[in-house]
């Protein structure tokens, strides 16, 4: 327990070796995970989320990694968790990336954490957040989360953002209808980046097209555009996220969205926790024996289900 | 319980007004839904499903039209179950389209039921293989299970046939990407449509390049080309999909994806009726009650999870 309550001190004063500790600690969910996370959680909800994300190739931690210096410049401090196969932070890139990123990587402010998104679909935004939480028990002004908006894992996490932006470029007109279900409706706002291509104005156009089928709101989406590369657009793109904050701050909106978010969160350890007492190895037994009857036709789905439900409740009740 | 039983028996004859009215029940959730899924469980089994998948303007509905021709010439009855707002027969097209569907739409052992992806996107994938068992039970020898492959309830339904085909354009280079992790995987093999265009062959070559990742099985994914508007390919694409069948005859792989199929959706209906019993108005007040404490970081979403959890354990077992 002692050297537990030091590791914490440690995470609130934003040490990086406690921090880096902390967030593999819950992404690997070590032993003490949950007793981490109720201990840091009275000391989040100070950093301000910004989800970034869009296609593969968009230029999603070019914007982020943009961000970061301007933020640093205001004297904030970033907290960057990136969870996107394609990206520089991530290491999935080129080398030339990859150099671009060393100034922020190399900021003692800056902490990047990376998350694999192959393998742990499963519970990564649940990761994800939680790593949120412990870089904003750290102390973290501003927490950026990078993912590649193509799963709904993914959507989740940008979605578990105050501001969650949206980067498309001008080629992306196959993407923006294939993931307009999705994407369209999490965005805050859009950044057209790689506006410097041609179709930029057109791919402008077409994205505004589509905002007009979405509900009518108080807070209508922009489209920016930016050629991150060269950091074109950034300091537009802070000031709509500034825009935003300020809206939600206004009309409670900040508040509404933090507790339809720690709503969700409740729902999803409830299902989390409920399917691993379910799934005991008495009921795993059980459906792989009353498998061969349905195959058979002798008995249906709807009955082992109800069967296994019974199963469940007489052990709860003893 | 005497109309039921009627129905029943209409359904097994393949009665379009009783298979339509059977499906509506399931899709919308009515009394004696559950009763009826029992009831004609037994009956299914002998349909093979066949998933068409990919991104919006792919050509998904021109194929399965194709296909369905084909089948019909060879005295198979076809189901179609559409689930795709793009796909002429949800409505999603130009009237051009739709003109073009007619011939297989007023054939009377052609049955065509679109589901709408948006609004109910939670059980959407359960209602659309609920009414591939109804078209399995009224005898339709082939259902096709057409979905736009962009979510991941689309890609749960493509990837519950028993032979999956992804249908990508040379333009979906950018889905490709985009959409790699889940396509990719539930593909039993791709058509390229509309390979008449430019850069067909790099897109093929593409895709082969992707396969190249893919764990080593037994099965090695094709690419076909095709041109469904002009009726080339078609055959190809049934050679390959009976290819895939047989295939999975000979080694078992049929009973085995089956049952697995089956046991995914007994583990879905045992997460559904857990849901449903967990979220009685008690818990939904309690959940409500506690969120103030959260929010006022008075308590953690996971003692509130806990409480839930407790206070659900103790209503079992009453």
């Amino acid at each position: 327990m002692h050297s537990f309550r030091v590791d914490l001190d440690r995470i609130f004063t934003g040490d990086r070796v406690a921090v880096a500790r902390a967030i593999s600690t819950v992404e690997n969910e070590l032993a003490g995970s949950e007793e981490l996370l109720r201990a840091i959680y009275p000391r989040t909800g100070k950093s301000y989320r910004i989800g970034i994300t869009g296609p593969p190739g968009a230029g999603k931690s070019t914007i982020t990694n943009r961000l970061a210096q301007l933020y640093r410049k205001q004297g904030l401090k970033v907290g960057i968790i990136a969870v996107d196969p394609t990206s520089p932070f991530t290491g999935g890139a080129l080398l030339g990336d990859r150099v671009r990123m060393t100034d922020v990587e190399l900021d003692p402010d800056v902490f990047i954490r990376s998350m694999a998104s192959r393998g742990s679909l499963g519970g990564l935004s649940k990761k994800a957040i939680e790593a949120a939480d412990v870089l904003d028990a750290a102390g973290k002004d501003i927490t950026i989360l990078e993912t590649v908006g193509v799963g709904q894992s993914e959507l989740d996490i940008a979605g578990a953002a105050d501001t969650t932006v949206v980067v498309l470029v001008p080629e992306s007109g196959d993407s923006i209808q294939a993931m307009k279900a999705g994407l369209m409706e999490i965005a805050d706002f859009f950044v057209l980046n790689k506006a410097d291509r041609a179709g930029a104005d057109q791919a402008v156009m077409s994205i505004k097209m589509i905002l007009n089928f979405r509900k009518e709101s108080a807070w209508v989406p922009d489209v920016l555009k930016s050629v991150a590369s060269e950091g074109i657009g950034t300091t537009e793109i802070a000031a709509t996220i500034a825009g935003h904050r300020s809206f939600l701050d206004k009309n409670g909106g900040l508040a509404q969205k933090r507790r339809k978010r720690m709503e969700d969160r409740i729902r999803e350890l409830v299902v989390d926790r409920l399917r691993i007492d379910f799934w005991a190895s008495e009921r795993k037994a059980l459906l792989r024996k009353k498998m061969d009857a349905v195959m058979k036709m002798h008995s249906t789905p709807y009955d082992v289900a109800n069967e296994l439900i019974n199963d469940f409740r007489n052990h709860q009740s003893h």
